[in-house]
């Protein structure tokens, strides 16, 4: 084997100067003193910090990091590296330094929904503060991207634009939905990619009725509609997209439920502008393909926040009254499933803007129908 | 680009058949009618069902999979294949199932670990039953596993061998860890393995004090300690290995740590058998680097199991009362890290057996001592 020779991407540099005080201001109105960030990727995100383990003690006048000994000498380069003024506290036991940090009569916020009932409960045995639940504090100004965030985000989604230019020659019967997703998860890294954002799904045929099938060993046929879903990551963020292709020549109802969804996207991204409801978004895909009656068929909700996670808010879903922010970056992505028979999906990431959107990931799609 | 040849790998099926109801004996010790399993990994060891999303609510006499409308048709034929009996329940509310499906008086047992406190609170709200937390009750049983799981972790750790050897003549001057760690990636990937099990570790000169180092643009050079610790990953199962080389010629002090640390593995290695308490293996270990200066310096616990995650129990750190079973694959990894000169870890899987272990990773230790 010989190695490889792609070369670093040139990234501007990230930087997390001022998170710490707005993470505050936001705890404040939960009327507590200090948060303990117990999300991982929500650490990253406050202090630059990429272990797997720590906790984040964010308190009025100051911000400590506790991590364990195999941390010992990453964690202040990565702090350093980030701007973080954070301290840190190595030990064995996280639970002891916060018990021991933290005043008496303190009001700790807890990140409800990001640490167990088990740390809640060992938390509120040893300590004397009252535990408050929050709900998504890191999580809403995460949603809200800076520069150097953006243009890891699409950086990968070029990307993947690209791998999937170079491989569509592939994308014939006899290939199988395995070897194309490798090709593709390949063809990322040797693009520069630190590898793909999820696993990628390839879904051919009946499969295409699957929205999270797994890439099999089954072959691609004649007449099939071919899913593909994928995303790069670079630097720990992501992109996502999925374009749907016809294998041979479709069926007529391949070639209507893909016009519909298409139709849908499009009018999903239209709908798309700051100040906007999330859910609204979701009505504009969902609207027109319930008129035409495959409703029941569209068995997810239109879209999702994206950036060091997979998913994150602001969620586009059904009745979801969040507003849209300029900044923020989002899925858009309806789809119709037909179990037994096969699927369609169209997704784009968007940059939101004061008046609209504009697309993250490029890849044509009027090219599938040929 | 083209696409790639790798046959599928031979794997004898997974069956979970008898699994629900040890799981059931052991709920019942906690007094409790039901057990809510929230943690996706127990969850598909129970039932097959590899979805990213749900819950198995285990009750007296039924068992209910609960998920929602993307996994529609993949959740009954991944059951089907794993021979589940679960009956399955598609839904966008799974708490509103839960309540509905539970008896008032019911004493449910929640993961306390694996559920956060956020559903907990909801759970609270929403039902009359009693919750109770409990630790590990699938964890245990997981730890202990059946042949075709063995048949997985082996050819997992077979794959991770044989890349080694076929990298090896690249661990030269000249070559970056960020290339290496791609080149055995790759290397998995084409011997059939669906990926790495984590994050290939390559870290050289004094980036081997960072037992979690991430492989950088660094590149390898005369003198360097090089710490490669890689796992790969097959049906869902990993495997866990460590080889410590040379690059050039070593100083006097890489060589009496490397030695030491070889010794303290194979010491750790000896102390292995069913029924030993795991603490004995970290104190195996961790003894002997103790007494020759180094205790400070080997700043992790000694192992740990591992099976579907890279992580689980048993956990083989200092003065963990739990014995070993026969079955069990764990890993036995001690280390020495030194802050800006590098580190040393020799790590093996291995399966208990009643008298020893045997080991599951295989590649030779001696070489790299030229």
């Amino acid at each position: 084997m010989r190695p490889l020779e792609t070369p670093p991407l040139e990234l501007p540099p990230l930087s997390v100067e001022g998170r710490i005080e707005r993470v505050r201001a936001v705890t404040e109105k939960y009327g507590a003193d200090s948060l303990l960030v117990t999300d991982l990727t929500n650490i990253r995100w406050c202090s630059g910090f990429c272990g797997s383990a720590g906790v984040l003690l964010i308190s009025k006048d100051s911000t400590l990091l506790v991590t364990d000994h195999r941390y010992r000498d990453q964690v202040e380069d990565q702090l350093k590296a980030a701007g973080s003024e954070a301290q840190v506290c190595i030990t064995s036991d996280w639970l002891e330094t916060v018990a021991e940090t933290l005043n008496d009569s303190a009001v700790l916020a807890l990140e409800a929904d990001r640490i167990t009932w088990g740390d809640q409960r060992r938390l509120c045995d040893a300590l004397k503060a009252e535990l408050v639940p929050t709900v998504g504090v890191i999580g809403e100004l995460r949603s809200v991207k800076d520069q150097a965030e953006l243009v890891r985000i699409e950086t990968a989604a070029n990307i993947v634009d690209a791998v999937l230019s170079e491989c569509r020659s592939q994308f014939v019967p006899g290939t199988s939905e395995r070897q194309l997703a490798r090709m593709l998860e390949d063809g990322m890294r040797a693009a520069g990619a630190d590898g793909p954002a999820y696993e990628t799904i390839v879904a051919a045929g009946a499969n295409a009725a699957l929205p999270h099938g797994k890439a099999s060993d089954r072959c691609l046929a004649s007449g099939d509609l071919l899913v593909i879903d994928a995303g790069a990551l670079v630097d720990g963020y992501r992109s996502d997209m999925t374009r749907t292709f016809f294998i041979g020549t479709p069926d007529d109802q391949a070639v209507a439920i893909y016009e519909l969804v298409t139709r849908a996207q499009e009018a999903g991204l239209a709908a798309i502008a700051a100040g906007v409801e999330t859910g609204q978004i979701d009505k504009a895909c969902r609207d027109l393909i319930t008129k035409e009656g495959y409703g029941e068929a569209f068995t997810h909700s239109t879209g999702h926040g994206i950036g060091l996670d997979i998913h994150e808010l602001p969620a586009l879903r059904r009745d979801n009254t969040a507003t849209l922010s300029v900044g923020q970056v989002v899925t858009v992505e309806p789809g119709i499933y037909l179990s037994g028979y096969g699927g369609v999906r169209v997704e784009d990431t968007v940059l939101v803007t004061q008046d609209g959107c504009r697309p993250l990931t490029k890849y044509p799609k009027e090219s599938e129908c040929q």
